[in-house]
């Protein structure tokens, strides 16, 4: 199989984008990714996103953005106007978007693809209140935790109190995830918010679910990012920017019922998925210079970096604590501001993450740039990690 | 790449399964295929549903399935315990379980994969009444169509109309088509229906949206079926049935909305994806021994056929009316009874048309065999041809 590069990328901010449908965001994000890309006319679309078909009631996302994107062959005179290009989206619950980018990237590896796009999407803004929190629990498992009133962050905040009854946490131990987020995220012109935020105000936050307070959960947000992926030798010879390759790729997965687990606390899925992708990119953890964590709630950030090894079971809140997460420490996470600062677009956040890795690997990530990155692993999680997708990401040449 | 090969399949019989949960119908075909396979263990299951997230609020079925058909590797010592398995959701609106089935392929094509499982599911018997229509409604262009009242059932009456109205097809023109199909469910144990039609009966039906009656229109149904795919040098050396390779799998988009089309009349992504698949498989339209079209309105089977290339524009209707389409016919279409006889389950109809192909081609079809079946198309269509994914099925050895 040939390398599969990342051509060309693109985002829109995350927010509230009140102006812009479901159909708009997407669009822009994938325009944007095919102008990066000098133009590339991708033959295959696959689409992430978690939520439309309850929040947006619309589903068929394939088709839809194929043609609102002008991606269909274009002669209005033939037959076969504006029909053709492969359209289908991926659904994983909250890694959704890693998912899209997996079947992006078996399309292209294979050779049954030559050029594909992919784009995450969500549009929560559509509607309000209960409805956002309902729509989510269709990601759990629905006839023995939604049923019962058990939503996403519900269940984040019992493996949290678990977590710091079990490893004897202090109750503000999770406050260097969001710290660490929001200290990016000033960096990051398409994040949803642009300021520091200090120990203090993570100590005065309003509760959201005990122990949780409103900085230890992401803020649901509307976005979309793109990537435009394909062959090595199919590439223009001369590149803008330099090479990306996806190095592997590995999706797991867990019961989607968090009682249904012997250890709650032990993200096994991501541990699968992590050594599988370090085996298949032939890379060692230690060469890793930024790891892109699904942080949508405090408590997953630290599991997150425990499955992937970063960290001893129980230990991962201290790499927050001491600073290690930083741009400039020995992991660093989140850096352009992570669910929590950027913004949580549900099923778009992995193709986010993508896109964030990509920018740093390519030296582009402005003020939050990691120097000499090479190596950025990227983790995208689907309710507890009931799913989770690694991909591995390399940046080629000098 | 190697050829990649169907192992095994199940399925449930389609109809009103009232006392089955989504995941119970979903997991019974899933053990099924294990079992036909002879107990080849899957590392991936790309899930093909459509409503799942509307109608049972339940998303993330890749997790849920894979942890209850009890995919994942079982030692409940290690920490690893029941996690591991690869699974993900793929929908493209009625070409949902097509869609699935082609992730399954490029999977194990490409050797990212050495077993995959692929399950269509679809329930609708949790929820009655319009809620079902509204559901079915997210599978076209929400925010142009839907929105106006237009419902899938509507469109097709539309169609229909002006398929008469343009190539001045009688009012019963189309009435071949549900007879064919009642005619062949009656050999289908699986089938929802087991009983022939006279064109008497057609004549009498009440009529749904004009000028389709009840037996222009599929009934909606629950239904689950799956198919185990490994590469021809995994397999076992004695296959229990003669071996059936996926020859070709192409998808192709169109507008979601049909009001978009400079010719409604003709499904162009049908007609590409067709070509497609017959370029790749190296295959003529004349070897083709049975044709699985989309039959969820008779009008739609009509244009398929015309897309497909066995009939010209303005013609598929007579092959019906003609007989041509029956088990001893010049083109076999919905043998073992199609969407209308069989059943419309939803999201799950394309693995359900290629269990039935595959059938077909290992001479296991009963009494609907259709003899020296070697080739086998198989269309799945996503709304009018919004998405249109042909497979194409080859018998290998004698």
């Amino acid at each position: 199989m040939s390398d599969v590069i990342i051509a060309g990328l693109g985002q829109t901010p995350v927010g509230e984008h009140w102006e812009l449908s479901l159909r708009s965001l997407a669009v822009k994000a994938m325009l944007a990714a095919i102008k990066d890309s000098g133009g590339l006319r991708p033959q295959a679309l696959f689409v992430g996103n978690m939520l439309a078909p309850a929040l947006s009631r619309q589903a068929h996302l394939g088709a839809l953005l194929a043609d609102f994107g002008g991606l269909h062959p274009g002669d209005e005179q033939d037959r076969v106007h504006r029909a053709g290009i492969e359209a289908e989206t991926v659904e994983a619950g909250g890694a959704s978007g890693a998912a899209a980018l997996r079947q992006g990237y078996m399309a292209v590896a294979s050779g049954l693809v030559d050029v594909a796009l992919v784009v995450g999407v969500e549009k929560f803004t559509d509607v309000v209140g209960p409805e956002v929190e309902a729509a989510l629990a269709t990601a759990t498992d629905g006839d023995f935790e939604a049923i019962q009133g058990v939503t996403p962050t519900a269940q984040a905040a019992m493996l949290a109190r678990r977590y710091m009854h079990e490893f004897k946490v202090p109750t503000d131990g999770l406050a260097g995830f969001p710290l660490t987020a929001h200290a990016n995220g000033a960096g990051n012109r398409h994040a949803m918010f642009h300021k520091a935020i200090s120990l203090e105000a993570y100590h005065k936050a309003e509760p959201v679910s005990d122990p949780l307070n409103m900085f230890d959960v992401a803020p649901n947000a509307d976005g979309a990012a793109a990537l435009l992926l394909t062959r090595a030798e199919l590439l223009p010879k001369e590149l803008q920017h330099p090479r990306v390759r996806i190095a592997a790729s590995a999706s797991a997965s867990d019961t989607l019922g968090l009682h249904n687990r012997l250890d709650p606390l032990w993200f096994a899925a991501a541990q699968v998925s992590v050594e599988q992708a370090l085996r298949k990119a032939g890379i060692q953890r230690e060469q890793v210079d930024l790891f892109e964590y699904h942080d949508v709630f405090s408590i997953f950030a630290a599991l997150s970096l425990e499955a992937a090894g970063f960290a001893p079971a129980g230990q991962g809140w201290k790499l927050a604590a001491d600073g290690a997460i930083g741009l400039t420490g020995q992991i660093p996470c989140a850096t352009l501001g992570g669910s929590k600062a950027r913004g949580n677009p549900g099923g778009a956040t992995g193709v986010y993450q993508a896109v964030e890795a990509a920018l740093q690997l390519q030296g582009r990530a402005g003020p939050n740039q990691i120097a000499q990155a090479r190596v950025a692993m990227i983790q995208s999680l689907g309710g507890p990690a009931s799913t989770a997708i690694t991909h591995i990401l390399e940046r080629q040449g000098n």
